[in-house]
């Protein structure tokens, strides 16, 4: 990363707009935005929040530094002359973030429609955020929700993210590292990872290491003198299951020098069948600790065959498919606009209009309550926090209606900053992990299956649901109708 | 980024093997690598080599800092013992780049098989490098052919790019921007890539600023009264149509003040019937000069469709299937061995072995020489840099016989580094991108068809081909066979 403010990792039209807005008079307007998602990735049943500590730590570092103002002052509208004046560069100049901004704690189980993040401020700046807020989060919680995934379907084996080199670019790779570890991955390869974040990090060596000395057993035994502690064997170099012996016969060395291989490493072929051969070997050569890890482009559903087809397995490693989302490379996340108000005036409510129904933004100044009982979590009810009390008797965006009167509940985003100031502090990635494990143990099975069995209950508080039907009809009224 | 030092950006097992070969008295072997692929991304028929320059910068600056040595000296083993000793750390602390580094240029269209980078040197060094430059070179060139075959689709109408927000982190997004740019795009809306690389920006309003305002109509007049000579109205945040005709109505008002609408842009609905429907309004009008872009997911595969359902789009803005390469998000690129000697010693040719012949990796120091005639490229020959002279009649990957004795021919890998001083400076990012543009058009179209008519010939020497063969035979009979 070569420019130290991040301020400038946002769509030309941000600013573009907040000059509009400032030479409009509109610079002390109020805006509300909120972000969210329309659908859950993979198509599973719900998503892991991921990505508010750097969220945190982009906004304290938020400022316009002279090089940005000089770059900005560079541009050329279609005329030739300078597209932003010396006046709004000044404005900008002096710019700090002054919002208060609500969010779900990292690894919160969140849903279609409703807000995961909530940006309350001056118009110009909560517009500015929209990019960098949306690329944070959009990514990370994509990531932490495969991982999520993958860890459940390896049914309490470690996972390991080996994602680096296919990641896209550095800090892809980093981001990545980071928001797997917090849906549920062990450890990673990734060392910067590692460093920067304090994830533990796993690996021996790789088929170059074999390739690089005369034969197999030879590269084994310069791996156990070298590295003794640190014993797992990659066996597919050559041919797996000759591997696992050669493992054998170093792992017997390795004990007359009082140490114990850790295992072995399966990279290629029929991991099912070679993981149960691999381990009739190892047991009959008194390795019954040694573990089996596999790899070789491995996701959910790969996983979930492997089990299927009677794999011993204890130990995955996967990289590409979920550093990168393959599957879905992109969590399709929003940030719109759902309230504004002038200096001194009321509040107006805001939404975006679509074709489709569920494409429509709600507005208001949202909040989401989650309701609990004896299973775990039924359902989220949006409300608009102006409005004092609410009804628990609503209907979902599904169309189903639900009451959740008798319930326990509580509101689910909470205050990061408050007029700038932050006064939430994150809690560290350890334990922001085991908060992801048991929120996703809070949530009924049926909602948390690869291919979930039902859609988990959210809706809008009815007087909410009335309010945007109402301001439907208006704006049609105005815009479309007439 | 919160580390000043990329030399962790590498595997655990880069540096666990760096140590092996430390302690196993081979610090002073020299190895040679190279990087290279088994298939075209996107079922296509070449790939646009991008990322060298980040390369460059990498190696710059490649040390071990600190603050690495302390987390490395951290870390433990299986039986809670350091994982590295202090005297490797020592080692780690002084060591520098000094590889010999050969590269194909960015922009160069490259094929299957065939090393687009060869490191040649110290083997510790070298293996460390794996993990950093297959990230770095695996996503820029993704995303580089990605953004050639967007532009092909658009057929020279320019195509912006658009993706910061659903790319993968920060940096995700920035490689991105820069790679799409090199591939084709015209511009990107990513400011602190307009910033860092000098790609052009572009970018006007969102839904957000009509929904600031009473109605449309009052939207489009306080854009243009605050950025005159910037006005693409976002037309479709009620109804696409009369939002064509407040721009026209806005558009002339800005005539009056001696500035003309740049255009609009469409991001929703039937784009193909829209766009042909706003072009007569707008034309009618007196606006034949306004351009019309559009927006909505697209990638090239859409914008083929619109082409064919006879689309009048001027501008193309393509965003999360571009930068996240949608498609297909990891191309699988591979770093391999392919020779090691010992000080003072012989070169020993490597080969990784695979149950799938094309799965094996070439042995050598390699280098590719491309031919071409009066058509342009017609193939290209792998073949061993320590053999004088090459035969030109061979074999491809995929079978056939070619041979190209009358052809003009040249050498595509070259010198970056040379015993870790760089002997060659990038060329700026826009002769980057119009040398990209050259070497595809040098391409038959048969190869650069989305779905290509035809397989660019790649074989090796062969000389090499017998080694290969050889070696393979030899390995096989050692590891596989006894």
């Amino acid at each position: 990363m070569r420019s130290s403010s991040l301020a400038l990792l946002t769509d030309l039209y941000q600013l573009t707009m907040a000059q509009g807005y400032w030479k409009s008079g509109m610079a002390r307007y109020e805006g509300v935005f909120y972000l969210f998602f329309r659908q859950n990735p993979f198509k599973g049943g719900c998503t892991l929040a991921c990505g508010l500590e750097e969220v945190i730590r982009y906004l304290q570092e938020f400022r316009f530094e002279e090089s940005d103002l000089n770059y900005l002052a560079s541009l050329k509208g279609n005329d030739e002359e300078p597209l932003f004046g010396r006046d709004f560069l000044a404005y900008l100049k002096n710019l700090r973030f002054s919002c208060s901004l609500h969010a779900v704690p990292e690894g919160s189980v969140v849903f279609p429609h409703e807000p995961v993040l909530r940006v309350q401020g001056p118009l110009i700046q909560a517009q500015i955020l929209e990019t960098p807020l949306l690329n944070i989060l959009n990514f990370q919680s994509l990531v932490a929700t495969k991982a999520a995934r993958v860890c459940r379907a390896a049914r309490g084996r470690p996972v390991l993210e080996f994602g680096l080199r296919r990641a896209q670019g550095p800090n892809g790779g980093l981001s990545a590292s980071r928001a797997a570890y917090i849906g549920g991955c062990a450890a990673t390869s990734n060392l910067l990872a590692g460093k920067i974040y304090g994830i533990p990090v796993k690996g021996t060596h790789a088929h170059s290491w074999v390739m690089a000395f005369h034969d197999e057993l030879d590269a084994f035994i310069a791996y156990a003198e070298a590295m003794p502690n640190n014993c797992v064997f990659l066996v597919d170099t050559y041919n797996s299951l000759q591997g696992v012996k050669h493992a054998i016969e170093v792992g017997r060395r390795l004990r007359l020098r009082g140490f114990d291989m850790v295992g072995i490493r399966l990279d290629s072929g029929n991991l099912a069948g070679l993981s149960r051969q691999a381990r009739r070997l190892l047991d009959e050569a008194g390795f019954p600790q040694a573990k089996i890890v596999a790899s070789n482009d491995l996701d959910e559903y790969r996983i979930e065959a492997l089990h299927e087809a009677g794999a011993v397995i204890d130990i995955y490693g996967v990289g590409t498919r979920l550093a990168t989302a393959y599957e879905q490379p992109a969590l399709g996340g929003v940030y719109k606009l759902a309230a504004l108000r002038p200096p001194g005036g009321q509040w107006q409510y805001k939404m975006k209009l679509s074709e489709q129904p569920l494409k429509t933004s709600t507005p208001g100044i949202l909040q989401v309550r989650r309701f609990w009982g004896e299973n775990g979590y039924e359902g989220d009810l949006i409300y608009n926090e102006l409005w004092p009390g609410f009804q628990t008797h609503f209907s979902t965006f599904d169309g189903r209606s639900c009451n959740f009167a008798h319930l326990s509940s509580k509101d689910l985003l909470m205050p990061v900053f408050e007029h700038g100031k932050q006064v939430y502090m994150p809690i560290d990635i350890h334990h922001t992990r085991a908060f992801a494990s048991e929120q996703l143990a809070l949530l009924p099975d049926k909602y948390r299956q690869l291919r979930p069995a039902a859609v988990y209950a959210v809706g809008l508080e009815p007087r909410l649901k009335t309010l945007k039907e109402q301001l439907l009809a208006e704006v049609s009224a105005r815009e479309i109708n007439r």
